[in-house]
């Protein structure tokens, strides 16, 4: 069942204070297939415990029957069932607010009629002061039709919502961005392109996210031909910057030279067109490309890869990336002693990790491993620190070595809530933007 | 000078302490012309007083006058000058912020994968529930294109940026809603209809700004049939209810029956015409209208106005109401003893209250007076709670009913910061709505 499609509730259970009372209940929950996530501890007497267990189950039925068998353990009271995710959605995840009170008639004066006024004027005279006094100097426009959301497909925009609100949360949290969903209304690509070009003045960057391929990669290059601002689809570019991170961490680890070995790219779309990209620039490797579409392998060939197919990667590659949204696609009978795999499809990966490695391969990890949330908030707070015009791919490798320099051994990737992290993403990504020469304002790194 | 012209400093002062030294130094700043907002006391000893005072000035070179004259006091030491203005608008004045830390994996998982699935897919069943569970239902686009802003024109979407922070700024405070900037990168009417409707899913409402006549028209007749949220553009019909609202007031005061009067509507643009237009309705009066442009006449006689002159409205009106943008407009000896006469054109009257009250009539003001602060936050709060489809004349009018029935004694509004005015407005719109059968929920007063 999708990871992506759990469903997660908060259950609050006294149990008997007895030794193995919280393992026979973890058990029971196991048995009938569910999964816990945090399980705090909120009090304890000598009598009992009283815990708020959070459980994932693969749908309301499944849960109902999880339910069941945590009722069922002797021993064990069910005090509260909570929907937590649901409550924490309720009226949204962000907001626009004021950066400070509007409290007197003063302050009315200074932030409305007449002191803004004297900030108009400056901007209209000289328009690269917009940066300097106002919001756009933070604002991200999250843009997305619905078409291609998480591993649940064309929602359409307003389903879409709670996803990206789940973005711009974390562009503030980690970057202090302000990021802003667009719902788009359409799905055409000239009028997406048409759209976002009008409206393109109020940000500092472009973010795409969750519009299907291949129309993603024509809106992202029409996008950035027209504005001068930074137009990046998260889920190519960001996507690629962390699984080559991931890939500089287990080269290094193994002692593999990544422009020695044979690549294999499954699946040519979004995510795989892009890390074969990457990789193909980095490492000078005509990376091996399969895709069942005649399309995307012509696209592939295009950029320097080379046409191959599922089978021959398997059998000849050292390296696989697998992004094929298409779940067991890889046999572990093809799998090839020593071989690496990121199976890094979401919800169910190619292959699963412990069944590669069962099958011989070397090193294996799916799609929960590898999370975007490494790449964007980074790489955009970097473009937009720089007023950078473009967001480059010496900026996005430039990102992929930090991600791979900061990632604590025993890891593949850094820890996706250090702010640290981000900050140090950022001041890579804006530094090489000066040194490409696109950028147009000194650095001035972000601090909280 | 213009109003909103007016540049604006905070000046601190040391002063000796004797009796008059400040009042010499207020008297030194208006023999230059300066004007004073707040004089703040910091600190006072036997010797001397240190204040903070807000100075306004024409341009710079009379802020240099202003600043020369104060310097020269005797007993005035300058300590410091400080543009608070431009200081409060660096780096803009509103951020989108989460609603909460995201500061733990769990948090993480709640509000992305996996926990955000679950809400995503609710909303995909049924679209509704976006209202419920996503930011859409506090958000309201201020859309400009930057064609007709303040009393500066077209100086374009950047420079306009500055107000439309301010106007989201007094959103959230007032009534908490999510004003968001949309900066237009066109003035083409079909264009800025294409590109709203295309952002629309975002929104709960549009609120249209400071785009310029007749494009304004026909922008929001063409988005409210296209969209089912409210359209409103601001400069129409947040104007027409504060300006009625008014109306309402000085009738009471005056014991008039606005229904009996001659009312007469001088400048047919956007604020005139709207205004003319409600008056119209609510009191079954044909408001006589002049403007230089056919094309307004025409279209002021198609909504029921009547076709007049300058001239016949200042000889035959009692009450007379004047929003051309033309300073000066209205001659002392044009005015007939007994008027009652709105001239709210921005930054300068058509004639200022005192020369017109000199000339005979029986109530004046200007569009300082009257702000439009006090329509648009409670009546997008009113419409966007009760889910309405869109905004009717009807919860226009009840808007201007409650402002006119909260104005205290000795006043002509309201005051614009007070919030139990704002959801004092928002429950009147919103119960019309209701009644109207326009809405779509059950209406939930906003509560801070």
């Amino acid at each position: 069942m999708a990871w992506e499609r759990k469903l997660m509730r908060t259950v609050r259970v006294r149990n008997e204070n007895k030794v193995g009372t919280l393992a026979r209940l973890l058990t029971a929950i196991a048995e009938v297939g569910g999964s816990t996530g945090t399980i705090e501890l909120l009090s304890e007497t000598s009598q009992s415990v009283i815990r708020d267990i959070t459980v994932y189950a693969d749908d309301a039925a499944h849960m109902d029957k999880i339910i069941e068998a945590m009722r069922a353990n002797p021993g064990t009271r069910i005090l509260e069932i909570r929907d937590e995710v649901l409550e924490l959605h309720q009226k949204g995840k962000i907001a626009i607010r004021s950066r400070y009170p509007v409290d007197s008639v003063m302050v009315m004066r200074r932030i409305y009629t007449p002191g803004v006024a004297e900030v108009a004027l400056k901007i209209a005279d000289n328009p690269d002061l917009a940066r300097l006094y106002t919001s756009i100097s933070h604002f991200v426009a999250i843009v997305t039709d619905g078409s291609a959301v998480l591993g649940l497909g064309d929602i359409g925009p307003l389903a879409a919502m709670p996803v990206m609100e789940g973005k711009a949360m974390l562009m503030e949290s980690l970057v202090g961005l302000s990021g802003m969903p667009i719902l788009l209304n359409t799905k055409d690509p000239d009028e997406i392109v048409r759209t976002v070009t009008n409206i393109a003045p109020t940000f500092s960057a472009i973010q795409l996210e969750d519009i299907s391929a291949p129309r993603c990669f024509e809106i992202e290059e029409r996008l950035q031909a027209l504005l001068d601002i930074p137009v990046m689809h998260d889920d190519q570019h960001g996507t690629a910057v962390v699984v080559t991170a991931a890939l500089m961490v287990i080269a290094r680890r193994m002692t593999i030279d990544l422009s020695r070995v044979r690549i294999g790219q499954i699946g040519l779309g979004a995510a795989g067109n892009a890390i074969g990209k990457m990789l193909i620039h980095l490492y000078g490797n005509p990376v091996l490309g399969a895709d069942l579409s005649e399309e995307a392998l012509a696209r592939f060939e295009k950029i320097g890869g080379r046409r191959s197919t599922l089978e021959e990667i398997m059998r000849t590659c050292d390296i696989v990336i697998a992004a094929t949204g298409v779940p067991g696609l890889i046999q572990p009978q093809m799998v090839q002693p020593g071989q690496i795999i990121l199976a890094l499809s979401n919800p169910n990966p190619e292959i699963e990790p412990s069944a590669a490695l069962a099958a011989g391969a070397r090193f294996a990890a799916d799609g929960k491993a590898i999370n975007n949330v490494l790449g964007f908030p980074g790489i955009f707070r970097g473009a937009v620190d720089a007023y950078a015009r473009r967001i480059t791919r010496e900026m996005l490798i430039a990102a992929a070595r930090t991600l791979a320099d900061l990632t604590p051994e025993g890891e593949i990737v850094p820890n996706a809530l250090d702010k640290n992290v981000h900050r140090a993403v950022a001041r890579a990504v804006a530094e090489t933007a000066l040194r490409q020469g696109i950028a147009r304002a000194e650095y001035v790194p972000y601090v909280d």
